[in-house]
């Protein structure tokens, strides 16, 4: 009789390319899990909303499923027909170079993916050969980082610099816009290898909305090194104080080699619903299309009927503006906390993301910390104690930085208001038990 | 002022994967779309079912999303708790390694994944480095050999062997028993370079269900070459007149190098959803977990939460034996007109296909093939006069064979009979009229 034995074959074997992309390691997600964490804790890392898409997207799935077949099976790969035609109508207005034309997006200028995370990783499977090079601008949403090493590509990485905090440690009330790519630096870091820019605005974690100056000078580097962009802008409906979000696919030279990355599950409190998109000229999407059928064959359909919905009815119902005073209240109620605490930070332009600098937060010494915390940085430690005894759960984001650079992410922590306003305020009066440990 | 340029950057640097993976090229999905059909055909082509799943299944998922708001955020990566939960108990019972330690699965021993699809490319990616060969047994689902290059794989094919026919050209029944695997062949395929197997029980497109004496002499061969095998089983709750579905990972020394893929969308009539899972031992799994988590993040949330429920109510609904019992009268409604037109078939053990020889059908001399057509061989021409002149779409099986053994394929047509009864008569008469062109 055969009883299972202790190992099994893969130990040994499975892919170096898990390795190489870190996913083999335990992620920040993993360490920062509810589980870890005390029951009663108050989770600010994760970015999931804490409310549920609008009633009315959401039925629309039920009557989706309920009343035509076909909304239960296989999708064209390209997404199906009515969501392709909502988001060529929602998004053509937005495209300044489409609207010169007085015409709208084409069905073949988008693909429907399983989420911005799976399109972004079947574009990049579409472009890179082995060694070519993809420049991401750190520090970046983490995710970039396999996608791009496992589908053969070798990220280069280029900071975003924080504003200077100043020397007397006093508060400062910084925005995105504070936090600057250096062009020479950007320029630099092409080689002959370049193939793929990541442009990330609004940007995760910092808040960043990177202004029509800073993208049309990015857009010139890019034309000139005749490298493709993926611009992730799945937060490009959640930009605050009136901040313009500029599509760099629309600045001159750059559609014909943009995809421009969207997602349901943040316009549509929807992250679970696994619905993004790809916006580009054909020949990108086309590509992109030929990988994403390879890998998931298509996005489920029910969803994207509901989102097709959300989508059609947004502008009458108000949804994106009512959505964003929201996201603005949200965002000020949890810095306010900041602000009273003396803990500087970045107010965010866009996204539902707050960087704050924990440099003046002392954890005690010889606080005991686990072993999957101990040696990944300050950032890890500080988050870690935060969330123990203070029960507020923030995510260190040295994550979002390459290994080599982690110390640039160490000081600060990411906190993400995606939270109802008691949700906030909670936090934040917890939080000011940080108090005794600011120095 | 800017205008679309008519060429975008992709044309000249795509992924060389794409055109190694067989790509680039028009699928054969994309030319027997419905688009290129007449309008009034009826579609035996893709597996998708003509009816929605279940009512109770359905309305789970609106429940869910209706009920918790969690149902409509981010999942982990390897599941909803429930869904790992109502999977354990409803497989656990069909592994007989598992019975025999009076255990079930632990959730660290599955993972969910957007489709089958996306599973079986997620544990391809997890487990091959470049040049690592991957055994695959033709005809296979197409799917296969992009998930393989893409991945830096190199597939190997051995044949199915198709039951003889008579060389008078009479009419004969044959079963999926009839298309047999040589072991020897099966064994010399094998090289130090082979990392993975797959074998797909029951079989697309030949409806064979691989016997347990066939499958222990597999397993033999595969322990002995020491290899990874993926058991595509997405067919598992469809087998008929009894035939017996075994697990080649319940098979002695087994467990420990296989993983088993299932799909919601093959058992539920929702192919749509994109949910399936692979089963195997955690380290298997997890490998598979880290690769799935870079290219989806995870899996939709409400409509794992609607399969969970169909798995948890499914025994006492009876929902699986009654699901056999329709199909099978399905299978047989369909067959019948071959019968009749004295074409020779294999009548399917499981799935939900059946393979019909073709060869006495004869187009007519000088028929007008559109282009996508010409040069693919003698099953897209047969197929698509079938299509045009009939208005029944099959689907040429060559797509199912490497380029080099397309031959092999020719002289087939497959039919889908996941389709109500009312259709498949309709298309049984319109078939009737090949009589006609048999000689
Ligand atoms: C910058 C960025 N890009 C992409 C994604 C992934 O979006 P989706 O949930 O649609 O896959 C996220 C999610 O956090 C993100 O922050
Ligand atoms: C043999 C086989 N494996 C896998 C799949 C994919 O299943 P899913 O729809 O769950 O991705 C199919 C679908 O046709 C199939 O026939």
């Amino acid at each position: 009789m055969q009883s299972l034995s202790k190992t099994s074959w893969s130990a040994k074997k499975q892919s170096q390319k898990l390795a190489d992309g870190g996913a083999d390691k335990l992620d920040v997600w993993s360490i920062f899990t509810p589980a870890n964490m005390p029951p009663d804790a108050i989770n600010l890392g994760q970015g999931f909303m804490n409310w549920n898409p609008p009633e009315w997207v959401r039925d629309a799935s039920a009557k989706a499923m309920n009343s035509d077949v076909m909304s239960n099976h296989y999708s064209h790969p390209r997404g199906r027909p009515r969501l392709l035609k909502a988001i060529s109508s929602h998004y053509s207005p937005q495209f300044e170079n489409l609207t010169r034309e007085n015409r709208q997006l084409r069905p073949e200028e988008i693909v429907v993916t399983a989420g911005a995370n799976e399109g972004m990783y079947a574009a990049l499977l579409a472009f890179l050969n082995k060694g070519d090079e993809v420049i991401c601008i750190e520090p970046f949403f983490d995710q970039y980082l396999a996608s791009i090493i496992f589908n053969g590509g070798k990220p280069v990485y280029v900071p975003l610099h924080p504003p200077e905090a100043p020397e007397d440690g006093s508060f400062v009330k910084r925005t995105g816009a504070d936090w600057k790519l250096d062009l020479k630096e950007f320029d630099a870091a092409f080689t002959d290898k370049t193939k793929v820019v990541i442009i990330n605005t609004p940007h995760n974690p910092s808040g960043k909305v990177f202004s029509p100056e800073e993208l049309t000078a990015i857009a010139e580097i890019c034309t000139k090194h005749d490298v493709l962009v993926l611009a992730d802008e799945v937060y490009d409906c959640l930009t605050f104080d009136g901040t313009e979000h500029v599509r760099i696919a629309a600045l001159p030279g750059m559609w014909e080699r943009t995809l421009t990355v969207g997602s349901a599950g943040k316009s549509f409190a929807a992250t679970g619903w696994r619905i993004g998109w790809l916006i580009g000229p054909a020949e990108l999407t086309l590509a992109t299309l030929q990988a994403s059928t390879r890998i998931i064959f298509c996005t489920n359909s029910p969803l994207q009927e509901a989102v097709a919905e959300g989508l059609e009815l947004a502008n009458e119902k108000r949804f994106f503006p009512d959505q964003i005073e929201a996201y603005q209240e949200r965002r000020d109620v949890l810095c306010s906390y900041f602000e009273q605490l003396g803990l500087s930070f970045t107010l965010p332009q866009g996204s539902y993301f707050v960087l704050v600098d924990m440099s003046k937060v002392k954890v005690p010494e010889g606080y005991d910390f686990p072993e999957v915390v101990k040696g990944r940085g300050r950032d890890f430690e500080t988050c870690w104690f935060m969330a123990q005894e203070l029960k507020v759960v923030g995510i260190p984001p040295s994550e979002f930085y390459c290994r080599e650079h982690l110390q640039f992410g160490e000081k600060f922590a990411r906190f993400a208001f995606c939270k109802d306003l008691d949700t906030l305020h909670a936090a934040g009066k917890r939080l000011l038990g940080l108090k005794k440990y600011i120095q």
